[in-house]
């Protein structure tokens, strides 16, 4: 399984935003619509060995995660705007102390996890740190990880990784990578990181 | 300038489509939108060397380009629909015969061109086609063409290109590049071709 991680600082997290301002209202929901988008789409077909984990930090009911898996999703369109629509419907719903996961719709779960619960799930294989920083460069990326098709990436949105959340993922003893010289939106690195991994995948089934 | 020509086979050429259907009724306005999210943006900044030019082949008045500069464009933001209402105001414009570039908005230029057109204008430089069964490997791109910062790539919408388009671009002699064993969406691709180039040019200012 790919999963990546993205942490939505300011991502709205009940359904009270209106779907013609989700970047404003939404908290950035179009970023993080775009980010569904790039995890699991792939030309007339979805990726179905990935998935995504939004950590949504925003108002007014934090923290709450959405969780959307290309083997289960059902009616994901590619627009942000259906993107969004479907996805926030998990916010409406009630959810139980612990941090179980629920499941909102086919394919899409919500729990009320932080990253720091979210990172203790998902710790246990390889966890790849996005960061401008980094001292692994891309397309050594898959030298560092045994199976190209399993691993873990953890990204920040627009507003980056604050220093806490640095601190909570290094406990984790990451792999640190940086893309490339300019600094990237996030869907266009998970772009990126899926193409790293596609061409290895090929080169292992060589 | 590193430019982008995307066909958009079904892409609206009136400003008549609603804002919440950009998906449907524009004709996939909604990819063309992150095409210009994907060739313009970058982290809290635009690639002022970068653009696009769309050719739009969908009713009821085709063919029209856009041309989307990064160095002179203004107001724009990063979500599918602010962008497809930004650029479809040039849909507005009253074309003159010749296929003469107007002005509509500030770096957003439109034409009475079909790809034709658009490749006698642009057909002079490096052309890279993005084709699946291209015989150049992505990342071996840059040693194709001279200057990593100046290359004109051109690609298909969802619906990919036709035959008679792909016997035009042909006839430009391009470079014909594969980026990976998976078909990805168009903004994919050119989120992927950024990070190959950007990152020769590390080693080129070396």
């Amino acid at each position: 399984m790919r999963r990546f991680i993205v942490v939505g600082q300011q991502g709205r997290t009940a359904r009270d935003f209106p779907l013609d301002d989700i970047c404003g209202a939404g908290g950035r929901w179009d970023l993080l619509a775009r980010c569904v988008q790039s995890t699991l789409f792939i030309s007339h077909d979805l990726r179905r060995d990935s998935e995504l984990v939004l950590v949504l930090l925003g108002p007014p009911d934090a923290p709450k995660a959405i969780r959307v898996s290309g083997d289960l999703i059902r009616n994901l369109n590619p627009d942000e705007r259906s993107t969004a629509a479907l996805l926030s419907r998990a916010l409406d719903e009630h959810l139980p102390i612990g941090g179980r996961w629920i499941e909102a719709l086919p394919g899409i779960h919500v729990a009320r996890r932080d990253l720091e619960a979210v990172l203790a799930e998902y710790g246990d294989g390889p966890i790849v740190l996005m960061d401008e920083e980094g001292s692994v460069d891309g397309p050594d990326l898959t030298s560092h990880i045994r199976d190209s098709d399993s691993a873990t990436f953890v990204l920040g949105d627009n507003m980056g990784l604050t220093e806490d959340q640095l601190v909570l993922i290094r406990d984790k003893d990451p792999i640190e990578v940086r893309l490339g010289p300019r600094s990237l939106h996030v869907d266009q690195c998970i772009a990126i990181v899926h193409n790293i991994l596609d061409r290895a995948l090929v080169f292992e089934d060589d």
